[in-house]
């Protein structure tokens, strides 16, 4: 199954960190996202482009799993990968402290909105379908 | 199955919506936190309590299904049910807007930690499991 | 001087609290953001009117003085008071704990900037000039 | 005057931006706070580094201008400066956009509170003093 991925690094600063000294677990999902647009950046097909193609992708399902925390000053690491992408987009996160542990793993799915119309499409843009298919690349 | 809820209302605010004009797919987390927070207040284990028992309750998973979108404004209604709470706490959430439909729904685990040692517990503290005990309601 | 105010109060979420224990700083223009846009809706002027009306409102300046701290579970009040209309907005807070001591004050100022031609207005609207005009109470 | 600065480049996130397009206001105070925290890092007394020297620095005023707005996608640089350090610690920043117009400025002051009294202090812990003499670089 083809898959592209993006691995980018993040310095957990003061505002990330709760009361308990740890990233707030609400604060992964900006985590996710700001992976996730790299990686679409990446494909060619960031939000900026989505929008010019006439689509919104918005988000429909999100699950976390917190395996450890993460501390304030950690730099740490987040790896997304593409899982699907034909129908809706799907990805898969894992991020791992600087020991490199798996701290937190997660999965999103979006589904094309068509801006004209505000319907929801049942297979993504051709456009995206394109920019994947060149992909050799897997996660 | 015993049970809990809490219901409560809040105000869509501008800092809680995106550029797309909706509420943030990021944000649903804190609006599940300050839900389950005030039931567990209302069960008399909220998080000071907790504390003062010597526990920490870290949420474990997460996921969230977004149904529909909610927008700058909106008065919606959060619900949230305890459903779990022998061997670790687990929630239930529907979020619903002003004309009473389920825009997103969402569900969270939470394990009990012991401060002293940092030693997760297989199952949930007495003065919890007695105080919802004491209760009759369900969800 | 004409102006006009409006009160309200909150509950102190856990993630509004930093790791020191405290509200964030940086969550005060949140707390700002609200008040103000509340006040704006009793004038009949919100951000969505505003932008039927053709305007957009960034804020220019805001300062911000931190008193004293707010904890995780206060009910704090802020009151915010408009004291300026004719050629900007001008706007005052105060936050204050349950004991009524002022946590924090603090101000902002927003230019009107018309959509259409993205120019800065050098003086206020004239439909919220008039309903600001109608109100006799003070601050 | 002896001053000390720091300068580092982020891009602006979805989240990071509100219904209007642009970066929320609001969210100034976290690029403040990131930038002094890398800078602080640098002079070798960091938020732990103060907490293990026994103090704390809540940031006890704060005022930002707002020049020009910063959108999805932009690519800024945020340079801080610290303008005093006796007696208590002031900041200033200054943020540009790719094109190298300065688009928001700030100032912060904190002083030291003694965690043990929780006593604020009327001049700077001697370690931080001693650190920051040691430099002959200027902003």
């Amino acid at each position: 199954m083809k898959s592209i991925s993006f691995e980018l690094s993040f310095q957990v600063e003061f505002y990330d960190v709760d009361s308990m000294g740890v990233v707030y677990h609400g604060n992964y999902p900006k985590y996710f996202d700001m992976a996730r647009s790299h990686l679409l950046d990446k494909i060619g097909y960031g939000y900026k482009a989505m929008e010019r193609d006439g689509f919104a992708f918005p988000v429909i399902t999100m699950d976390i799993k917190y395996i450890k925390p993460l501390y304030f000053g950690d730099v740490a690491t987040i790896k997304v990968c593409l899982v699907e992408f034909r129908d809706y987009l799907a990805f898969k996160y894992e991020v791992r402290n600087a020991s490199g542990q798996i701290t937190t793993k997660g999965s999103t799915k979006q589904v094309a909105v068509k801006w004209a119309t505000m319907e929801t499409q049942y297979e993504s843009p051709a456009t995206l379908v394109g920019l994947v298919e060149k992909y050799e690349e897997g996660c």
